[in-house]
């Protein structure tokens, strides 16, 4: 638990009284290589706070065809966030791609922090404006027009998760082929 | 002001007193159609709150072709945010469509205005939150492999922007073709 209170620290510093409270939300789970932690059609009863591993978010498309909405590693948040926060079915799955760990809060659990802590308050609005530009971030790499463009983009942002990552994931992430982004690491040596 | 208040209250109930002090951190200004409120390469100064009006928040790339990140209408929340949020320059325009009115706010006054007001907070950290499950929204949307997908995507999301923004605009929003979104158009009717 003592990971948690460094990520909150990080933003709100909290005193020794009210961690005792805030870590009581969290519950902590260990995750194995290939495992699920939310398949399409689950109540999305959780958001994930990684303390470790590397995880893939993505969806499903009518022909089956798979479309990865973000990668996740240690310190990040992820869950289905459309059925998170109007707490509807999963159209989303989570799936570990390294083993790990993760912490586990509820909705309700995010709300009463945040109603009780200004400072949690606080936290999750930093966390979330910080999440916002990341995904404002990954519609310009999607929009962006050649695959070139979107492979420079994502390693500018993510050179740790360009090592960590099966190049089939990121070819997948950035919408290209395999070949083509073979062609564009080969082409960076 | 009393648009301001309303909207504030749809999330967080606040007093007189409050409202006194919090209006004073806002300021109207009136935005005529094709009117610029943020051209790349200017400071990022200020985030928008839409009083009236349709406005198109859009980036140019490499070859000056244009890419719309998102449309923003009444009640909505729009900037370059990750200029915004990082206090950097804008890599982004915001452009109005339709003469309307704005609510300005600094990022110094959004920070105050959170670390005064618990309410505050929780007002922001509740757009952001709905605003995050936009833009996930939105990835889908450009995930999805046809253009079919996207369109009726993007109707059932926002029936009331199709109708008032114009057919080029969300043609290039969806990344199709015209001649692909009038096809769309008719075949729904």
């Amino acid at each position: 638990m003592n990971r948690l209170r460094q990520h909150i620290e990080e933003i709100s510093p909290i005193t020794d009284e009210e961690f005792e409270v805030i870590k009581t939300f969290f519950t902590l789970k260990n995750v194995r290589k290939n495992q699920f932690l939310l398949h399409e059609g689950d109540e999305v009863k959780f958001e994930y706070l990684v303390l470790k591993g590397i995880y893939k978010v993505f969806y499903l498309d009518e022909n089956g065809k798979e479309h990865i909405v973000q990668f996740a590693k240690k310190n990040w948040w992820m869950t289905d966030y459309t059925g998170f926060f109007t707490q509807t079915y999963a159209t989303m799955f989570v799936e570990c791609l390294a083993d790990g760990e993760v912490l586990c809060l509820t909705l309700e659990g995010r709300e009463k922090l945040s109603s009780e802590f200004h400072k949690m308050e606080h936290f999750f609005r930093v966390k979330l404006t910080n999440g916002y530009v990341a995904l404002q971030q990954r519609i310009r790499l999607l929009l962006s027009s050649t695959p070139q463009q979107r492979y420079e983009e994502f390693s500018k942002l993510y050179p740790d998760l360009m090592l960590q990552i099966p190049k089939k994931y990121i070819a997948e992430y950035l919408g290209v082929s395999r070949e083509t982004l073979s062609r564009l690491y080969s082409n960076t040596k």
